[in-house]
């Protein structure tokens, strides 16, 4: 039963939606008779060990629902992996401040975290019961058939090369997009959304679950460049060689980890600018541009799935009920169960936890450089509706007469 | 009086909107009985040359209003600077054609194109009306208030620092995005518009209208950063020493310039990647991120200003009405006549052709490093209606216990 005081926080890097799932924590809390206080922790377990804690039991639900419409993290996130030392640190604080119930809104990095903290209060006996709810816009969590905050990027990405696939028609050249996700190509492969008509791009998408090979992408380039006059990529920053290697670290000095050990991939525009500078120097193309949507495809203001948000919402209630009705410690799990319809299960945090899943091979085309309609199928109905069309003209040609 | 056939054709880099200027010139020219056909260039000038011409005539209304609404250029677009042997192609393919009115919709450069095939016309004694039709999301024609496509990517361009404040405070540390703009900073300025609370970014505004220098920018990233523990800053590409020299170029050995001679600034991420290897090297600041906001700011499907919308149909309604009433060549200009409200005038071509206008001094804050509320109160309405609001929690602490 869900009582005394309980604690919410968001981990990892910020979606559209995050804050859907902790409104729909701290709102469906604030249902049950036994709670006394809904606390939010400041910049995630980072927050609990500064004791940096907010009252949500003192927010208005008009203000809860208006920030559950902002993208981004309202109590603030954190890249931190606690050790030993720093659970001990947690539970002192939770202790202290006698909290039974841990909330942790986050992706895979942030469900080990949740899972580790578990296990530290189990050693030290510490009545603790910790509650993982997904978040990930990379959309690699086990286990889940998608994950809240993926269908809001990859709307956002399919909107953008949609308009990109319109302006490369419009001056042609080579076009290099290139889109988060370090193993996963699930948003990359978003891109492939925004095809309306016969020779819409992207006309070449490369993700990570396939070896990226210079040579054979130039000649990939080469081939649509011929046909069309004109080419637009989508790439994954998270493409690597035959070794594992990230292409952007091959030929960059200044190599920058996280607290978990991920090279950091965004932030940056190398990628881009060493595919765009191969494609002019090796295939003499003299108009190629690269853009790297960084921050924007996980925080840009109004662009919002509504399947996306209304699940983000509901991933947070059930948690909230999963902990009332004595399920212990787990992860709320998104299964699809029609076209389009989900439902939501408890699962142990072993089956989540630092684990990544990536592409199904019946997503990506045997050619290695495009998705499948399986993978357009399965994407569509999660950027949810009313998606802006492009038309193109009908175009009747005039006859010439001076060239005739 | 209007009559025979009618040429449209678009120039320059695509918007959001210029879509709506060619179906306004399109379904308002069909209304004059006089006039026969309505031809659409394909890719701008180069079409007219090349006889590439489609019959917009024989485009339905719903089609045409499908693709008023749909971003970019969808008769194509050009960078082509006509001269003498190019426009006596031009007028070789008007007159086998019989076309007697010619509107072309771009910003300075364009408008320039049209002055000389006007100009061209009149010593070849060739019976041609020229008209161009504003369209630029830099703001930098000359004698109007404002520029079609502006708004559209103004909100582009506030949409997207209002996420990356928001995630600029979840996650903490720098970040720095680069805003397209040569000349003109309005476009970067836009990004003030994103603010809502105190303390929101962007912290740091930088356009082209004022010199920038590294050491000055470094000691205000310093400050804000020692303030907050973070600092969101806007860029304009066409930011440039006391020399004039873009700081992009001066660290880059691979310059490339289109047939206007401009230096090829978009395409790259080269300027956002110095500025944030500056910020990490001089200021020991360990999370930095860059991005440059390329060709999503002018081209991203669905995020449209309806004020924008509505008034790049008027300006391409208006160009048919002043050919019609015989005002010969010219410019559709706008003018502000209220808060907010606009009326539109013939201008002379000569007024706007190859002009520049940039940010009135009135605008840039006296520390050079930020906007004034006349900017604001400028800008505020060409975003349109309807944005999304950012909201914070009201976040009440909770006593500290084991730190009290």
């Amino acid at each position: 039963m869900l009582q005394g005081k309980v604690l919410v926080a968001q981990g990892g890097g910020p979606t559209a939606v995050i804050n859907q799932s902790m409104v729909g924590v701290a709102l469906e809390a604030r249902r049950f008779a036994g709670v006394t206080r809904v606390y939010g922790a400041r910049h995630g377990v980072r927050g609990i060990v500064d004791e940096d804690f907010v009252d949500l039991s003192q927010e208005t639900p008009e203000s809860l629902e208006q920030v559950a419409a902002t993208p981004c993290a309202a109590l603030g996130s954190t890249r931190d992996k606690p050790d030993l030392d720093y659970c001990r640190n947690i539970f002192a604080v939770l202790k202290a401040h006698e909290i039974g119930t841990f909330f942790y809104i986050g992706g895979n990095d942030s469900s080990d975290t949740a899972r580790i903290v578990s296990e530290e209060a189990k050693k030290n006996r510490y009545p603790l019961t910790c509650i993982h709810v997904p978040k990930t816009i990379d959309n690699d969590l086990t286990v889940n058939d998608h994950t809240p905050g993926f269908g809001s990027a990859a709307r956002f990405v399919a909107s953008a090369f949609a308009g990109i696939s319109l302006d490369n028609e419009a001056l042609r050249g080579v076009y290099v997009g290139v889109v988060m996700g370090r193993h996963a190509g699930f948003l990359t492969a978003a891109a492939a959304l925004a095809r309306r008509y016969a020779n819409d791009g992207p006309h070449l998408v490369y993700v990570p679950e396939r070896t990226f090979d210079m040579e054979s992408f130039l000649a990939d380039v080469k081939v649509v460049n011929d046909r069309l006059g004109r080419c637009v990529i989508a790439v994954s920053e998270g493409i690597h060689d035959a070794s594992g290697e990230a292409i952007v670290t091959k030929l960059s000095a200044d190599v920058e980890r996280d607290a978990h050990g991920n090279v950091q991939l965004s932030g940056t525009g190398a990628l881009a600018d060493q595919l765009t500078g191969a494609i002019k120097d090796k295939l003499g193309i003299k108009r190629v541009r690269g853009d790297t949507f960084g921050y924007l495809q996980r925080s840009f203001l109004g662009c919002v799935s509504d399947t996306d948000q209304r699940e983000a919402r509901e991933v947070g209630e059930k948690a909230i009920q999963y902990a009332h009705f004595g399920n212990g410690d787990g992860t709320v799990t998104i299964h699809r169960c029609g076209d389009y319809a989900v439902e939501y299960r408890f699962t142990d945090l072993g089956e989540v936890a630092g684990k990544t899943k990536v592409m199904d091979d019946t997503m990506i085309a045997a050619s290695g450089n495009d998705v499948t309609d399986a993978f357009l199928a399965y994407a569509r109905p999660l950027i949810g509706g009313g998606m802006p069309q492009a038309s193109r003209l009908r175009a009747a040609p005039v006859q010439k007469i001076l060239r005739a």
